[in-house]
């Protein structure tokens, strides 16, 4: 699983910072495309990416402001253009509808794919068979949401040279014992799961917060998660400031990773003041508090790893 | 008065071609930016180029493609952003309102300028003091217009010399007989302007035609135009594809240029099958029908001076 960094900047585009988005890659079996939030010009940063449009499978938008999705019309129509054919899954607050279908009906644009909008609330929002995504409202200037990604646990790895020692032959009763299942050989032997597979691998969970102020559902959406991803559009100290536009500063997005016993954060969304030199500078402060703080910069992107026992 | 080519592509962006939008920068006294059309990403090309936003006075939209408008929410938000306070004048086919106040209002875009909306129909669409913009309906699969812009004649240059030897005292009577005006001395001496001061200049005409298959109005708006820009989605020899899609080759846009009388002509609006080395060779073909067929490039810009007598 891979998360990359498309555009790190609020309110408005600059040289190397474009506005806002986050895409993430799903890993094998599904191998598609998630993002989340697309400002102006995210489909100009995808063509400096492997990332392919046509895998994308679904759009969380945090909220309406438009460096958080000025980019979505652009990018839907040009899903189309290069042969996405798959339905795709759009997430946002109520008005979300409104603005992209306003846009596409209007501009006469041409999707050759099915878009279901999904308007959120608090709670489960979308769930797949490897994947569970929570959405809660985060405090901002408007409704804005953040949202928590689960995955599931994957199957313990099957130790096939003890299942042939313990007479299981090859074919079904592997994927079952490979579930978890414990069967019973037609000669009446018991074979247990656990003396044949591996433990199950713990799933990943990353917490992808939209704009806010530090706030109780953003701790709530961090809790344990192996990354989560904040933003700090201001610099310590200037929290007074922050809170008035309701955003966050460095220090109170590394708190809210440390409160949340996190294992690490990424900060994006920083404002125009901050040129590429800064960026140091502010992943230093996060780290007063929260060592494993990183700055994201444009087309920053990690490999997220499975969690260790 | 400056040209500026910031998107020549057609559809969707490219690495090195973004989708449509061309700046013309007025000269002195006026120095003001007017706009025509504005896909995704051209506040992001504006960032390449020394004009700049607060000084944007009109935008026009030739049509509602999104290819050709999704670039106006974030232009339009971000002119506030960078203290641009003067009123806009927004031109384009109806819908164009609902487009744009839609994707501004859901988006809670704060906007410190009055826009002022014109909902275009064939005839003279904006006048100013040295400025005519005039409108007509051209060929395309939805509503979409050209623009021919007509510069007023300038005031010849006053001499000095011959108007003291006339024994003209300096002050408001030399302002008279630079608009034209022949004035008498309170002597009664008659000044003839014509005397005193040289020819009028010609103003120039800018045509800028928006999607179109070759049509008459095309070739109205294009009549003895100093600079004709018109699109060329398609080489010579794909005109039937073109129409089928509301569009034109290189040789059907230097025919309109030649049959126009038009001085030059520049072709944009290039489809995504050609990569820039294929642009020599679709300025070669118009060149056999119109020889000052120029293909445009992003960022590729010109000055365009006054026509000799």
């Amino acid at each position: 699983m891979e998360i990359w960094f498309l555009g790190t900047g609020a309110g408005r585009p600059m040289k190397h910072r474009n506005v806002t988005s986050i895409a993430l890659r799903l890993p094998d079996p599904d191998c598609s495309l998630w993002m989340f939030d697309a400002g102006e010009g995210t489909q100009h940063q995808l063509m400096h990416t492997p990332l392919k449009l046509n895998k994308l499978e679904a759009l969380f938008v945090t909220h309406l402001h438009g460096d958080h999705t000025y980019g979505i019309p652009g990018l839907l129509s040009t899903r189309s253009y290069v042969g996405g054919n798959g339905p795709l899954q759009l997430f946002g607050p109520p008005g979300i509808r409104e603005m992209i279908e306003t846009a596409l009906t209007l501009s006469s644009t041409r999707i050759d794919y099915e878009i279901t909008y999904h308007e959120v609330s608090e709670g489960i929002v979308y769930k797949t068979e490897r994947y569970t995504v929570e959405a809660l409202p985060l405090e901002h200037r408007v409704p804005c949401f953040g949202y928590r990604i689960t995955e599931c646990e994957s199957p313990g790895k099957l130790n096939v040279e003890r299942l042939r020692q313990l007479g299981v032959p090859a074919g079904p009763l592997f994927g079952r014992i490979k579930k978890g299942e414990d069967i019973t050989l037609p000669d009446g032997t018991l074979v247990r799961a656990a003396d044949a597979a591996g433990k199950p691998q713990c799933g990943r969970i990353i917490t992808i917060a939209g704009d806010t102020k530090p706030c109780d559902n953003a701790l709530r959406l961090a809790q344990n998660a192996d990354l989560l991803v904040h933003e700090a559009t201001f610099a310590a100290g200037q929290e007074e400031k922050a809170h008035l536009y309701g955003h966050s500063t460095t220090v109170e997005a590394a708190t809210t990773a440390r409160n949340a016993n996190a294992k690490k954060l990424i900060m994006t969304h920083f404002s125009t003041r901050f040129v590429d030199e800064d960026l140091a500078g502010l992943e230093e402060e996060a780290r007063t508090i929260f060592p494993e703080s990183y700055a994201a910069h444009d087309l920053y992107h990690i490999e997220i790893p499975r969690p260790k026992e």
